[in-house]
């Protein structure tokens, strides 16, 4: 970050943040909800903020990090399987992938296995630890929010296993904020006492109208803030601007091929972002521009 | 409560519990967690305690409160149902019955009708509105947990919109922490715009090994304290008892049959409560003898 880069951030501590529509909305967004005085006043209560993980939080590309996780773990139980394998298997490949990987551990085990790949693995491109892939200005917004009295939430289609080994710590979020998809697990008494078995069936697949039903069934309440990059987030960004409340709808565009990625497709899986973008300019939505909106991608390194 | 009881209670503010060995391993519990000089000492972040509802913190007899509002629902719908045909039909007949009030309906409707019986329905033995069938002791202790830095959850076999309804007021606990049983929901649009609806798929029934496994997807920490009345709510308690931290167990055993009821099965699903029991005297586990250690039952009515 250039210190006349510094000179020019103003409102709170979006620092990574150039003065843009984007930061304008969010700034005018939070004045008014917190401002007793204003007519969109919200109280604490109901200040909820969700966020996708993959893309929305940090880097997707060249392929989720779970996928490279799984990827890693398979060839060390003995099934190696490649990205290309994995590309021509589409879901259906990667549901199998997740079984091999995910299950038949107790959830102790499978969150010390996550905690060694993260602390060895690095980013292909980048050279980076996976959970210095996160985005330096959106973990401004979520500590902006926080300290504006919202809890923030994590809504991703990743596991919540995989997650709560790494995002608590780095967003500052409690476990039972980070929520995404989830398996079975089977209850057992193993020699070391009572455990959580990681089992083969898959419960909850956390993206498109899922996410809606999560952040029912994990908050209970409606948000107010929703962010997210692809087709598979706009359920919950509706969900949220329907919201009775005045609400801040944000969509991550990835246009920086230099610093990070730039594409309309996520990666594997291939959810789309064409219908996001469509709606998001009928309802004016706050579309990031990463190339053009942020002063730093990633936070530096320690 | 007399003046007297009021008198012999110390220990914060467990007013409505006698001088009784269940308040004594309560009171010692907290003094230790609490201490940062106590080698027992737990920090605010783990300070975790679950709850079980139905038995545990309100009244269970003569029949589950949601199964009453079901009842009268089913007869709204045109499909009257009697406790009778509910009893011969066991856990099939109570799902049907499920499915039949609690779907084809969205989650604003549900909680809105929830409501609506809630402020009508009396308790048939007491006379009381269901959410004054609250014990006032265990109040006293959400309370007194609370203000010693603990999350207070509730894990129950009920539902979590019917749930959500009342308890997050009654207890004063936010939604997030109310967590019972959940169906599918369906995302859609309709002419009010998005809203999830109930449908007929049971997701997670959360009794019995089912409780630990809710407790690590929605809290993502292992408990410290649990309380329950009924085997169902034994996987609960094994796996907070595991916790490496000091540990608390409650059993609420239910002795009381003049100010509340008498009984060791749980009504209608009939859950026993003989292996609760029969671990709990073997772990030396706290036993709450209803009759004995509590004042007073229920909360005065305004």
């Amino acid at each position: 970050m250039s210190s006349g880069d510094r000179q020019s951030a103003s409102g709170g501590s979006l620092l990574s943040w150039r003065e843009s529509p984007a930061k304008r909305a969010i700034m005018d967004f939070l004045t008014a909800v917190t401002d007793r005085d204003s007519g969109d006043f919200v109280p604490e209560f109901d200040r909820i903020a969700v966020f996708d993980n993959d893309g929305t939080l940090w880097t997707e590309q060249p392929m989720y990090a779970q996928l490279a996780f799984a990827l890693d773990r398979a060839a060390e139980l003995g099934h190696p399987t490649s990205l290309e394998q994995l590309r021509a298997g589409g879901m259906a490949g990667v549901v199998e992938l997740v079984k091999l990987t995910h299950s038949g551990i107790t959830t102790s085990e499978f969150a010390a296995a996550s905690r060694r790949w993260l602390a060895s693995a690095r980013h292909p491109r980048f050279g980076r630890p996976y959970p210095a892939m996160i985005y330096q200005p959106m973990l401004e917004l979520l500590d902006l929010l926080a300290r504006n009295g919202f809890s923030c939430w994590i809504f991703s289609g990743g596991g919540t296993d995989f997650m709560r080994a790494w995002a608590g710590e780095v967003y500052g979020l409690p476990p039972h904020r980070v929520i995404g998809s989830v398996g079975a697990t089977e209850f057992r008494t193993g020699p070391d006492g009572p455990e959580l078995v990681k089992d083969e069936a898959i419960r909850v697949i956390n993206d498109g109208p899922q996410k809606p039903g999560s952040i029912h069934t994990h908050v209970g309440q409606r948000p107010i803030v929703a962010a997210g990059n692809t087709d598979g987030d706009l359920p919950m960004l509706q969900w949220t601007a329907a919201s009775p409340h005045r609400t801040l709808q944000l969509v991550v565009d990835h246009t920086d091929a230099d610093r990070e990625y730039a594409y309309d497709r996520d990666p594997i899986l291939g959810s789309g972002t064409q219908e996001l973008h469509s709606i998001a300019a009928e309802n004016r939505w706050t579309v990031i521009d990463m190339a053009a909106d942020w002063v730093v991608v990633y936070p530096p390194l320690p």
